[in-house]
């Protein structure tokens, strides 16, 4: 079906009303006028419940994400933006190339219909830049009070190639741990932000796709990548805790290895938080076999997402499901996964 | 990854923490000693970022929804429930057979654990029934006030038989209409329950899923089904409505031959509403040649989801795009689609 309404006809509430999530006339006016609109392609345009796509053969990948971020505008992105990069991530941590999006919103009745189109805005420029489509979705109003201004699930689809085999099982000791640019950028955005703090030269989230970087590790050195992640929630230290008690091996970083901005660290230290512990929206760590470690390295500096690609660490057998941290100073501690956050909502 | 903690651990607090939805070690012990213990598969086990799946082959479909449903738990079904079936539901509407789901939890602070536990082994039976396993999944914590207890995205991938082609596009002057059962029975359960009505007769949801009833049709009439919707939100008058302007076809349909149990209307007359218009999850409208009617109403029957199909109309070029309903008085009218719901989170 094609968009049977304007934008100026989907837009003509200046706010989300009930209605809009009924499945009745409003509800497809928004998605007609407004998400078609900016979201336009053969697929998502047929309007059915479901899509139905050609299948591009390969292993599948398949993952899903909610995004409550709050605020839902920050330096260097929004919850649109970062729904869509998030979720490509995901994806692209199991070695897959996005085929395709979902987009559920859950929709606070109240939202200022402009803040809605600013986010679905957004969400159509990071699929134009990731080169993938968002191919079917849902939206839901609530009552005004039940959620907060709006959240979004993204789900996605990809295709793993046949060469990839990428999993925390296949970490071997002396392999090197590689990581894809310096850290803490998005977490400590939103927490400075949300704390009305200002940072001399300047903070912003690090939210990127990373499936390009992934695509060309891949393509150049299959096998000798062994597992790939994304240090989100829980930061760097947590990933690491994780895939160190999966392979049950040990995890030892250098900290002078590992690359920070100097305006996150201030940030951090006037803050006195951790940037192992801070989410971030556009890195990964590798852990690939030792003998084309500095091939591996290249390759990810080659990748304008992965240009300030660092060796950090060495997999051993010193302190096995453990994380080892060899400080500045010369010390040595132990990273232990985060238990909690004290602040929720960073993605 | 195996499971790392059990169930005692993962349930020891009361009530759902900020922590459970960090990404650090609270959030694993959930996964791992409440979801895993529910629903464990293989693929879910791994506890990485997204699934990976052998391919299948076929075309793909893909879907997603977000459930919002107050109250979470309902005469003949629950949220978790309803998420497993209306997800297959949306791809079984295409023609496909589920593959997989995925489940993102958006849920408040202070939820009752035993309520998540309710619900993730309502969703653990909904998928052992339906054939069908949760893969990949995100949980999400947001502060008391921010969200109304929880809310559940899950999106599906299926995939397309080789001889199926469905879509409004392929409605044909002629064509019967056949519904897969009684109306209403969702929406009029959740609106009875929410007014604190006692209907006599008893009220249930109609929650179920339909991709075995699609199967069955799909293998015996392949090509002869020429559309298929699920009349949830909007009901079947919204959705035949859609389906008439899709097509640029009418859609006429006889009051007498639609399914509606007693209890069913007498609830709608008690409350003023018109059960056209009211929510269906399990429930199928299927466009068919008019050849092969009597054969396709037969496979619907033979099916338990089915067994009170009935063929309720005939598509015609009287008025086009528009749905047009012959009364049991004999009077005809208009039926339009629904431009808002006044009771919103039906599902």
């Amino acid at each position: 079906m094609a968009a049977f309404c304007t934008r100026e006809q989907a837009m003509k509430e200046k706010n989300i009303l009930l209605d809009h999530g009924s499945g009745g006339l409003a509800a497809g006016e928004l998605i007609s006028g407004l998400f078609l609109e900016y979201l336009d392609n053969p697929v998502l345009a047929r309007m059915e419940d479901a899509a139905v796509l050609d299948n591009p053969g390969g292993r599948l990948a398949f993952s899903t994400d909610s995004y409550v971020v709050d605020p839902l505008f920050f330096a260097g992105g929004d919850i649109g933006e970062l729904a869509v990069n998030g979720t490509i991530n995901d994806l692209a941590m199991q070695g897959a190339t996005p085929l395709a999006l979902s987009l559920g919103l859950i929709i606070e009745e109240g939202l200022e219909m402009e803040v809605l189109e600013r986010i679905i805005a957004s969400i159509a420029r990071a699929c134009r830049y990731a080169g993938v489509e968002v191919v079917t979705g849902d939206t839901k109003v609530v009552p005004r009070g039940k959620a907060d201004r709006i959240f979004i699930n993204t789900s996605g689809i990809g295709v793993v190639p046949e060469k990839a085999d990428i999993g925390a099982n296949r970490i071997r000791e002396n392999d090197v741990i590689l990581l894809s640019g310096s850290l803490a950028g998005h977490g400590i955005t939103i927490l400075t932000s949300r704390a009305g703090l200002q940072v001399e030269g300047g903070l912003a989230s690090d939210t990127r796709p990373l499936h390009f970087l992934v695509q060309r590790l891949l393509a150049e050195h299959g096998t000798a990548v062994h597992a790939m992640r994304d240090p989100t929630r829980g930061g760097l230290g947590t990933t690491l805790a994780e895939l160190a008690r999966a392979g049950g091996l040990c995890m030892e970083i250098e900290e002078r290895d590992i690359p920070l901005r100097s305006a996150v660290r201030a940030a951090c230290e006037l803050m006195g938080l951790d940037p192992l512990y801070l989410a971030n929206e556009g890195k990964c760590v590798v852990i690939a076999a030792p003998e084309q470690a500095k091939e591996i390295l290249a390759a990810m500096r080659s990748v304008e997402e992965g240009k300030n690609s660092r060796i950090i660490g060495r997999v051993t057998r010193q302190y096995p499901g453990r994380v080892v941290l060899t400080t500045i100073a010369g010390g040595r501690r132990l990273v232990e996964p985060l238990t909690g956050d004290p602040l929720p909502r960073i993605c």
